[in-house]
């Protein structure tokens, strides 16, 4: 750890909201002395009770410029902003797909840019995009948005460097039922009751958002294989069927056990001994692929009366848009999936608008995926049984997000029979 | 459990080798057990000694033909064959990309068909791929390919039901080493030096087949971000470097870290305090993405002299081909990354011929690709601190893989050492 | 791995059972394999069908008597047997708690050895015990125990080397319903309603067994302290009062937490913000147990009408035997917590009677604790979060394992409401 | 989350030292909310620079008296202190091993208890005991003791309720050398070559700390199994040999293993084959504890030249001491082995006087023992594959506590070639 008081680079920077309690501050300074760097709080103006947002100033001083700018980039997805009231500046992309050097890269919070010495908010945020200025058309402002890299076109208006750039926190009041932040640590070891129960109160919440017609409230699935293989798809199709998930996202894998464990045992004439042989059956997930490929689609399948129950079969009978993005390990695919996968984060980016509400079911990579295109603010759980899947996915500087380490075949059960009702079985 | 006595199906199917003392006989039988089915042992003339292998006939009997054959499908991967003197049937191809009712889904064993009467070996065997027979050209005689399904064309000669195609286990010859079969169970409580002897036998064991000249011996290395993160990356380059790594399948991740991990320091000025900061310094990995991207490829990188050390560098300067394969997490991506999946699936098949060692360091994704594509046949290391991962991983049907499970950060440098002799570290 | 041929010790061994479907020929061979020696398999009548049983017997070869000694007391765990007619042979313990050179180690199989030429059964079968003969009283005749080394006292008749002992497996017959051997690997992907199903099933066929009053059928569950953190603890107290658990037994940490969730509240008068602040209140944690050392024992707490809910206040009321194991982790301990280890797996093992159902909730020390005690025949459902932990348990020798990688706040609830109906749950 | 404005209890708290980069403040504002309590900011003079304390007042609002209380004791483990000036106040304890209603449950840390006007600072602090008033000899002044609740005598002079006790967190100035506060998460993904140099730098300076005979520099190892079963004993057993392990806590199963893995092959005349057989070797296991029963002591068996390697034979030529605790699922136990639990851990108390480096190698239940005996001012080392382990130890209160996950097979041979120099390996 080196100290970096002489000759060095130092800034002022600013962090307001509920800095405190929130550990936000904290994650700060230790990033500070973690990166080598030195601090002095310039000014402390603390919130005195549980409900008053705090302002805070501090000098960040490291041993050099660039290290300055590193570091602050890096406390900027905490909320951290310089104090400067300057324009951004922004350089054309050299070329299709390239941004300039010194490129600004998002965060996932609420973006502002000044722009002729006003601060416009950018499109919907999304973490390690470029900020791109479009200018007015006409007689209208300007306005900013977010870019993903690839999206960038030669020429396009990047903004470069930190001038004119402020980032914001999602407010504790957005919090009024106690969604909080995610502060506690993760751990199998939680009552997991409390879990469901706050599982299932942000979805009634976000019912009611869709009822209010504000253009919020919906609920993002997303969903990997194994929802299907420890026996949760019938819950989640149910709640599907009930109103209760807005948009889902999954892969080959999740898509094709769904479709076989439903087709199976009608069509290709199965019996499943209490589908022990499913697991393994690679010519029967095959055979499951190539049907729905000569269809052409899921829906076509629907369609034609061949899939008659399922996730993705509610998901097409509620008009509940999926996206199926494509992985190196797929067989097939189906085709609706999206096998490249640039197109196919696209695609996810194209349903975000008005999902506030995502939970990830026993999935790393789709959920990792999905949470790179997440606004700070969108209420976010984890649910998976591996405790290091669910602390990778709860540390990825999202702001609001809750990890639950338990197993994804009873929970998605015991949460469709608190939102839908205990369904009678006679049988079990 | 049902019995299936009456009005049933039933097969005389025949399994040859080391099938009792390497489980596979077993697993046979367990799997028909678990399946509601019955079997009948018709004759077993067993090895009787160590080294000697057996030959069982086993009557099985499910309750419908639909059944039987999913089982015998199911059974295949372990080396059951039917009792059959046909020839294969086969029927076109409906359309490109979509294959017939009843088509035969391949296992990774080394497959034969029966053509105009005589066995021929299809190509490298690959599993849930579609068995094509292709006409002689003119004279010479038909060959056999496995095919994977979105690349098979309408009109292909693609193999139907189970008539006229038989596989074959791995021989206990070609083991004379010890590598053995994936007997043991994973575990974490394994010594640890037992595990680092064998890699490294293995590595020297291909070294010594390359050398011979008779076309194997290639190893291929499966690297997952981690092994940049735990620190192992400079070991693994020296590998490369001294010529022990002779193909490399990653992701952007992987990529994106290991160069960013190379050239900061040097071309972006930062100095990491022990590299703490990089890990999440998503701007850095931003920008090297967008630095590469302006050169056009890593191996351009490379000639212009701004990536100088790494996995990657050495790779290029060795002339080891390397694959990255996309996902649909990836920042950028790099532009070397083939971010259709379907035809990163591809690019990597074609790099396969003579690699008969795999090495997976700490990724699932990547790893479960890979192994997909492998002939059973292959030495297979599936190396990973999570005991699930490395399960599922040496689960998934192959014959030859060993799991291990530990942190890859201080395996792959012990490997190193062992390999290449301890390097002198002055200032450690 | 080297050959023992020459000048090499060598036995005849058998093997009868269903050995080959339920891997346990392929274990032995494997493990004679692994060790070094060699095998010659000299008869091998199969059971042609899935219900006949075989028999196999080999000769086995080590490079000496010493390594094929402790190579054959290895697999005799898998119920292989020397070919022998010969009487036990027994020495005299040296000294109050050691046993004499060459002591015969037990399994957890049933056990016969030969006296006077008669083969007597051994009582309860546990592992890693001394075979003492006890000689006849008068007329009677003599009984073979397997007896702790910590109990056996001087001049007890302790059976040393091979010769007549012999050992049997549980028979296949057993397993009519299908529980069968544990076969299939550990896995967090599985379905859990078939899981579920299948411990409802054991517990209702137990409670047959009890109801038919053959001295059977009693269910022993172990508990962990997260049982009661993930909120599993009143599921388990409903299953205990209505009749499904006939003996209890877990640590402190499992007893203080289940008094402390029940007595907060009310006596200690402290709200719980839903049991959040509960977790770390150690405070709280040490005043329960000092409250139940001021009464002397949790039935003196019940009784005094302070404890008036929870798991163990279910088993006072019910004449549910409990047994709290110390550990060197313990706080207080409460006065029930017999602190001497040694004591309290001698106060388990005399609770073993007519247990023939264990299930082990979330604890990896009392889990193999009690693993070590049972014979081979008990069904035993492990069930925990963690896969590393279920495995390891799975695999230490029990026979009749189930491992179930699952939540266990969810699993009991769900048990619960499968055996007990489905409670209306007001304010949920 | 109750607000608790009106008629509720409030108390005025304050915290000094690094409050606010360690997190320190901010995990105790976030406890106070979770409680559902409110609070309110007084007074916050924040250190400006890096390096300098903050001090800070705190009004902390509850529902009522006990759940402020228990709130307030919650957060003392955080260095909380009530503002008060008045003697402690002490009650005879009611019986032995019984505490008075309202005892004061002692933190890990530094405490002081107010006794006629003066504050008398305890003995070594140690969480979960009592605090102990014991009246001066004669002339000279009281003294202050922790005491755990059994070894409480009636009459004792136990504190009570708050009045008169603080604590104080460990100075960051006894952290120059960056160890640092428990800030950072646990992960897999961490460089290990970091977590390696800083346990060696820890070692090091523990030496010359040894060196200047200042009473400190004590090293505790406390083992698990996996520490034999990974291959890492022999380098353990180097580190206690060349003086870099001072104590030793460990159960049964480390102890055996370690004896069992370096007396077979001699005097049991078994070869292992690569330590494969060992592991399973049950029978070898309960020989080599039998024949130190007949010894009656590890040390007596060091001495008879029957035990000539490995760590606890290296502990005895050293004359470094060794506590084995006790556990239910012992076999045997080894004649050293410390069957009460009770009596264990007051064996581990009498040694910790100078231990302020703690190392714990795979062990979940010594470890667990061993940090709830430690003051929070020891450098603690948690080395574990499983990241559930490590978190849950690192988690337990302790202000100075690393997790490190990673495979102890290979990281204590690493430590050793790093602190010992590498050791020529002819045939590796």
């Amino acid at each position: 750890m080196t100290t970096a008081e002489q000759g060095a680079s130092s800034e002022v920077v600013h962090l307001d909201g509920h800095v405190v309690d929130s550990l936000l501050l904290a994650k700060v300074l230790d990033t500070i002395v973690d990166a080598g760097a030195t601090y002095e709080i310039l000014e402390l103006q603390m919130g005195t009770t549980t409900t008053d947002p705090s302002h805070v100033r501090i000098r960040v001083s490291a041993a050099d410029e660039a290290g300055l700018d590193a570091l602050l980039a890096e406390v900027q997805v905490h909320g951290v902003n310089r104090e400067d009231a300057s324009d951004a500046e922004f350089v054309g992309a050299p070329a299709n797909g390239v941004l300039p050097d010194g490129f600004y890269s998002t965060t996932n919070l609420a973006t502002w840019a000044r722009v002729d010495g006003r601060w416009i908010e950018s499109g919907r945020p999304e973490m390690d995009c470029a900020l791109v200025v479009v200018p007015a058309a006409s007689s209208g402002p300007s306005t900013v948005e977010m870019v993903p890299m690839h999206r960038v076109r030669a020429g396009d208006r990047v903004v470069t460097g930190w001038r004119g750039v402020r980032v914001e926190v999602p407010s504790r009041a957005d919090d009024a039922e106690g969604f909080g932040f995610m502060t506690s640590e993760v751990s199998s070891e939680k009552p997991k009751a409390v879990s469901l129960a706050r599982v299932a109160t942000s979805l009634r919440e976000a019912r009611q958002r869709r009822n209010a017609g504000t253009g919020g409230g919906r609920v993002l699935a997303v969903c990997g294989p194994a929802v299907v293989h420890t026996g949760a798809a019938p819950a989640l199709a149910r709640l599907v069927r009930e109103g209760w998930v807005q948009l889902l996202f999954a892969g080959n894998g999740f898509a094709t056990h769904d479709i076989e464990s439903n087709v199976l045992g009608t069509s290709l004439g199965v019996s499943l001994g209490e589908g022990v042989l499913a697991e393994h059956g690679h010519a029967n997930h095959l055979r499951v692929i190539n049907e729905v490929r000569r269809f052409g689609s899921i829906a076509a399948a629907v369609e034609a009366g061949w899939l008659r129950a399922g996730v993705l079969y509610e998901c097409v009978r509620a008009g509940v848009p999926f996206v199926l993005g494509g992985s190196v390990r797929d067989d097939g695919p189906l085709p609706d999936v999206i096998s490249d996968t640039v197109a196919a984060a696209d695609a996810m980016r194209a349903q975000l608008d008005g999902v506030d509400v995502a939970v990830m079911l026993a999935t790393t990579l789709h959920a990792i995926a999905t949470g790179n295109l997440l606004p700070a603010g969108v209420e976010t759980y984890c649910v998976d049984i591996n405790q290091a899947v669910v602390t990778k996915l709860a540390d990825r500087g999202s702001h609001q997000a809750l990890g639950i380490v338990t197993d994804v075949g009873l929970f998605v059960g015991d949460l469709s029979d608190r939102l839908c009702g205990v369904e009678s079985e006679p049988g079990r």
